[in-house]
């Protein structure tokens, strides 16, 4: 048992699939479900994923009180919550983002922050909702935190502790690498992806193009399938790393366009190598 | 039986995976194979994908020849076949793109242009070369033919038939109009998957990048693991119709990279529930 209580903030895929797999692991005693959703709350009640559900007075007596929502509503929920936060309970976050939500944070929980542990569960899908929670969803998956100056040593591993009990490989970062990182891996392809399928959702002749698109295209746009509001909350609260990878995004693809342009075999034949040659290095290594 | 013997330039995934889809339907008797690469000769006499390893002159004896190369290679193969060529041969091919290859097989063939049947199997991996062919690679897949005013209809028909007997669905359109669907659906995507692993690749930092890549970025950048001979030579074959669909991509990032910028909520979140429901209705009308 690493805590008797633990306290869900969205009882979704991400918070979900974490009590499933405390539970099984043995390493909590109750989860608490809290969610502005009703129905998402019964789901959650009907899956077994929480034991109760709770009002805020009720979840700020938890051990640990995990916030796994849209990074937009961060602010809103850590104002409901502060009020009621027993002594030396641990908040942490499932963020994508986190230089934000850790400033959001400082300011919502004033001396209370040195209790807060920012987090990141590398584990999503383009699925959500209490229904695709799992309780294998972290095994071998990476969980970043981004502990600061300020984070106390004991709330910090307890949630590591936390993590590493649902199957998860922890990893520490600071919150400003993290949030670049993460801009360039993950958030720059969900845009890109995007603005692809839109492109050619709005032209008039459109279905005629979707009617041919086959597994790469299946492949290359499946994050496209993604959350709008968890899409937009992000793209806003990485704005600036974010603005920096699109840039150097549409700058590559202008050096490509280049070099069809130019009809340069060389230039595009090297561009291409060495980007499967990076790939498959990738994809050995993760293997 | 559809023809007798069939003659594949080109014994890799698409090709060997046609002679093995033909040979267990029964639709053709022998199959030849002609290559510059003689490993890869051998590799398909292995695995059972051609009868036999034959010359220029012997494959021009054949009743139908399938070019399966990529798309660079097609005037110097016609250039090499052409002075072989049975009456009655038929030649057609599997390109990626198919303006420039009718061009290149109306000026290499002559007045045998008539016996060429464009097409252009949708059906690829990331995998190449003999290993990779397979009896059931085309089974429910689309086959787009292109054929061309003057283009002998029997020709027409035994190709057409040829596909269905691997399991294809045949569909046809004008060379043109395939050619600007192919670089939206398929050409850009794989390019823009190129340029984003690059980009990384070349940071002085760029391990630290991939070593957070995830699920989403792997399925994303799938496609950068294409051969590299391949892609350039449909980037330069379909260059103009590439060039549009580049700049078409490049203008919906810019207008992303102008909602964040001005931290537009409702524009992205209209931009990612378009993107969301067009992909959706798109896999929902694929199964």
């Amino acid at each position: 048992m690493i805590v008797e209580k633990l306290a869900i903030v969205g009882t979704g895929l991400i918070g979900g699939s974490f009590a499933l797999a405390l539970k099984q692991a043995g390493a909590v005693r109750t989860v608490l479900g809290v969610g502005r959703n009703p129905a998402s709350l019964d789901a959650a009640l009907e899956r077994g994923l929480i034991d109760r559900a709770v009002d805020w007075a009720e979840a700020g007596q938890a051990d640990c009180i995990l916030l796994a929502l849209p990074v937009g509503e961060t602010a809103a929920v850590l104002k409901n919550l502060a009020p009621h936060l027993k002594a030396g309970a641990i908040v942490t976050d499932a963020g994508s983002t986190k230089v934000n939500v850790v400033a959001t944070a400082r300011a919502a929980l004033g001396d209370r922050f040195a209790d807060f542990v920012p987090g990141h569960p590398i584990a999503g899908s383009e699925q959500s909702g209490p229904g695709a929670a799992r309780a294998d969803l972290y095994q071998g998956k990476k969980v970043v935190l981004t502990p600061q100056a300020d984070t106390r040593a004991a709330a910090l591993a307890t949630v590591n502790a936390l993590w590493q009990a649902t199957g998860a490989r922890v990893e520490t970062l600071e919150a400003d690498l993290h949030d670049r990182v993460f801009a360039a891996v993950s958030h720059l392809p969900h845009l890109a992806a995007f603005a692809l399928v839109d492109e050619l959702a709005q032209r008039a002749d459109g279905d005629t193009f979707f009617r041919f698109a086959a597994s790469g295209f299946r492949d290359f746009t499946r994050i496209a399938g993604s959350s709008p509001e968890m899409w937009r909350d992000i793209a806003l609260a990485n704005r600036d790393a974010l603005l920096t990878e699109l840039d150097a995004y549409v700058a590559a693809l202008q050096a490509l366009r280049s070099a069809v342009s130019a009809e340069d075999a060389d230039a595009l034949r090297a561009i291409f190598s060495r980007a499967r040659e990076a790939r498959n290095n990738w994809v050995h290594k993760k293997s």
